[in-house]
């Protein structure tokens, strides 16, 4: 999830202000007419609910080894696989054999590291609009909204959809791997489509709003929107990544926050991968891993009173009032 | 390279027998009717001419990191790139910044590490008989060529060249994967066709026609034949791993000899890769490559007048009588 900068954009008018970013909770605060989404859950309106969410499984070894480790620590809750990515089988056996896992689809319209690349699942005369000169997925969101056909974008994540159903993958929620389906309306539009169709919860969050207008128009009563996202942007320096999220935790709003982390061990494959780019690279999902499933991360967590949930839980609201 | 069992039950017969295979040279030897390939190449004709040869290249970081230190230490001469692999970019730069590299395409039919696979470089409509159920390539060089088309076999590995080529690879020679294109006869021929369109010599060796008979049946006086193929398999413990490689090189006959390796280090991506698989397994690349950069394998070399040759030699001689 290199790159996203419309998704980096939304961060940092939120990052140093969950002050504000509470304010604006309250505001404009219940989807249904009368509860939260928090209450819809069945907690109490002041509740601190946090899903911990693993971004890109199934892109490398690493990645996939990292998250299932941090799975198991009980402190990430929440993960999304990347379909078109040669890793896929690998985390496909992972979720067969832990059907309770918290695993959506990070719908993939990039491939965006130079040594190592994958095209879409559709065939690439289904889908040539997606398609760089080198016959790979486009290497950022930019360059992938600029080109893509609406039409084959959203004929891909619906083969995306399926593929990771053959596969025995029982998605509990989507998300947009860089941010592709949050840079347009028209892209959105079809995040929502096609999430609404299959029943699924998608990410999507109240503190974007502001920046992208259009999402809060093309969302209805029953759509079901999180509070507030985290996610740590290159402007942290890697002495300080313990100091952002202890702050981000300690000064949780109430409301449902999704905190999108990017896990992996910093080894030679990873650092191969993510080679010449250190932002959200090899040592950057290795930090992520090391707080993430530290002890001051769960003892964080307890003294601040936030309760880690999963989107299987929110999915659970679809179609219920 | 794995379960290359065609190729496998060919060495079986020729690994302890360095003496019967030098007969056998010699009773069927010239190629060109009066000099043998070493004598082409301008050497003595007992001059003892050995390509060592890393496959698999472009699979896995850990392969393309492992061949590039193999390429550098001067004592792996020539390797071959797996087109529809994830890492063939990060070899392709290697190539276009070693344009004097002597690099092969192992042309790829198949995907046998079940956590990591790939498809055809062709779309999956075009070439379907190339898929197994899951829309990858088979896992076997037995599945696969039960079930190609041959058609399809043939756009695709055209398609893997113009691939190649695309992104600057400038192959000096063909060989194939699993060795799937030796698994019959109509097989073969369409290597051995497209080979020589594209003025390109590929591998086959003399010592593999009394188990491959319909080789000899196909080839021409001007097809370049080598005398020997070195490939260690399962059978060899892993104690006796130098052994093996020294005996062979000990007993090396006069002629041009392939010395396939199979090129990795054994860390946590290629055990991830070859996971529950030792037979070309992270730990057997690993041997391989600490053999072939050895002090030792140098010195081998050298006491027993083993002459390193690439490819591109053997290339030249092509329209050449």
């Amino acid at each position: 999830m290199r790159q996203k900068l419309f998704v980096a954009a939304l961060m940092l008018a939120l990052v140093s202000s969950s002050a504000t970013a509470l304010h604006r909770g309250e505001r404009s605060r219940p989807q249904s007419a009368t509860k939260t989404l928090v209450e819809r859950l069945g907690y109490p309106r002041d509740a601190k609910l946090l899903i911990v969410h693993a971004d890109d499984l199934g892109v490398a070894h690493s990645v996939n080894s990292a998250a299932i480790k941090a799975f198991e620590s009980g402190l990430v809750s929440s993960g999304s696989i990347m379909v078109p990515c040669p890793w896929l089988p690998e985390i496909a056996v992972y979720a067969r054999a832990h059907p309770d896992a918290d695993l959506g689809l990070h719908l993939t319209l990039t491939s965006e590291w130079s040594p190592y690349r994958w095209g879409p699942v559709l065939s690439k005369e289904r889908v040539p609009s997606l398609l760089d000169t080198s016959g790979y997925l486009y290497s950022s969101e930019s360059e992938a909204a600029a080109h893509v056909d609406l039409k084959e974008v959203e004929a891909e994540i619906r083969a995306q959809i399926a593929r990771a159903r053959a596969l025995g993958i029982q998605p509990t929620h989507l998300d947009s791997h860089m941010g592709t389906l949050y840079q347009s309306k028209a892209l959105f539009e079809i995040l929502v489509r096609v999430a609404r169709e299959n029943k699924l919860p998608f990410r999507v969050s109240r503190d974007w709003f502001s920046r992208a207008q259009f999402m809060p128009s093309l969302l209805g009563p029953d759509d079901l929107v999180l509070d507030k996202t985290i996610s740590i942007e290159p402007n942290v320096a890697p002495v300080d990544w313990a100091r952002f999220y202890t702050d981000e935790i300690k000064n949780l709003p109430p409301g449902v926050t999704d905190m999108i982390v990017h896990l992996a061990f910093a080894d030679e494959e990873m650092k191969g991968v993510t080679s010449g780019h250190p932002d959200w690279g090899a040592e950057w999902r290795q930090r992520d891993f090391n707080f993430v499933t530290s002890d001051a991360f769960r003892k964080l967590l307890r003294e601040n009173n936030v309760k880690l949930i999963t989107w299987r839980e929110i999915g659970k609201l679809i179609g219920k009032t």
